[in-house]
């Protein structure tokens, strides 16, 4: 690729940091930010560099948080017994926006992958075992996603909390809502066929 | 959309100004850089920050630079009578890369947009007036988009050429290589057919 001067290229080099961002982005975004839209540049330098500096994690459940306990977690009227656990922080919002959910929350930050070296202590059960023995805890949904890590992360978590004796929910599968039954991959299909429900 | 914080928020919406990033893009970018990646996301703010205050544009050609000329403008084995105008920086990239094009190049940094309160001064019409009567260019090669705009920036410059009697030329349009003729839009199909060269 031809070269620009070691500023531009290092900095189409860091944007391919962002996820989904190939070369051709990157040198795209370059060029929209020191050729069009430097105001907008300096103030993504500041809101970067302020939150790294000012983001850290919720001591509780793990989210990125300003403070100490996020929002949620210090929110008194929240449902204190029922524990939703989740892969990621985006996880939480899109629950948060669709559903009534009034619990808590536990994000793990991914999923179990012993061949990426994440273990358990990576996703802070250690710290979720402890929330699940000091706490009374009646229900935890496992919200991870629909994957073979993800799963295998449900089942790890879910017999932690059945040894507890805590009840463990699962989120439905099935078709979703406004998919064609034509155009709905096979496995998903064949779950919803084998776990139909009787109206 | 539910709330993370300040910071969280500030850096979602400030990541918007990247070209193609929409809300739920810039939310996953928030959520990758500062829970998986803050080295690459300090990486990003250094870049940055030091593309901001070192890059300019050349005071010849108007593309993007560190130093006053850049390489090509300083570039003395380069032709100096053959001048290609495009659009954009990435063009001459694009330009570099694809071809054995030896020439100078000027970048409008955009196209005539009277409606965007666009016009001649800022594309610096004014510099290649300048250019073209201070110098001596055998030919101008017009290099802008074939998009409306483009044609009639390429008319524009084609005028002011051609008034100082240099050769004008315009990049060819037609059917790309490895097009499928079913598939190509009408109005390339029927340039194409009316342009269609003697073998």
């Amino acid at each position: 690729m031809a070269k620009l001067g070691p500023s531009i290229d290092e900095l189409i080099s860091a944007l391919r940091c962002l996820p989904g961002v190939g070369p051709k982005s990157a040198q795209r975004m370059t060029f929209h930010l020191l050729e069009r839209n430097r105001d907008g540049a300096q103030r993504l330098v500041q809101a970067l560099s302020h939150a790294l500096d000012n983001v850290k994690h919720c001591q509780r459940c793990r989210i990125l948080s300003e403070t100490e306990l996020c929002s949620r977690c210090n929110d008194d009227r929240r449902q204190q017994d029922i524990l939703c656990i989740v892969e990621m922080p985006s996880d939480v919002l899109a629950i948060e926006q669709a559903t009534q959910y009034q619990g808590q929350y536990f994000v793990l930050s991914g999923h179990l992958s012993p061949l990426d070296g994440i273990g358990p202590d990576a996703l802070g059960i250690p710290k979720l075992i402890e929330w699940l023995d000091k706490n009374t805890i009646e229900e935890v949904i496992l919200a991870t996603n629909p994957t073979i890590e993800g799963e295998a992360t449900a089942h790890f978590i879910g017999e932690l909390a059945r040894t507890r004796n805590i009840k463990v929910s699962r989120l439905a599968h099935g078709i979703p809502l406004g998919g064609e039954l034509e155009f709905i991959d096979s496995s998903t299909l064949s779950h919803a066929f084998s776990g139909r429900e009787s109206l």
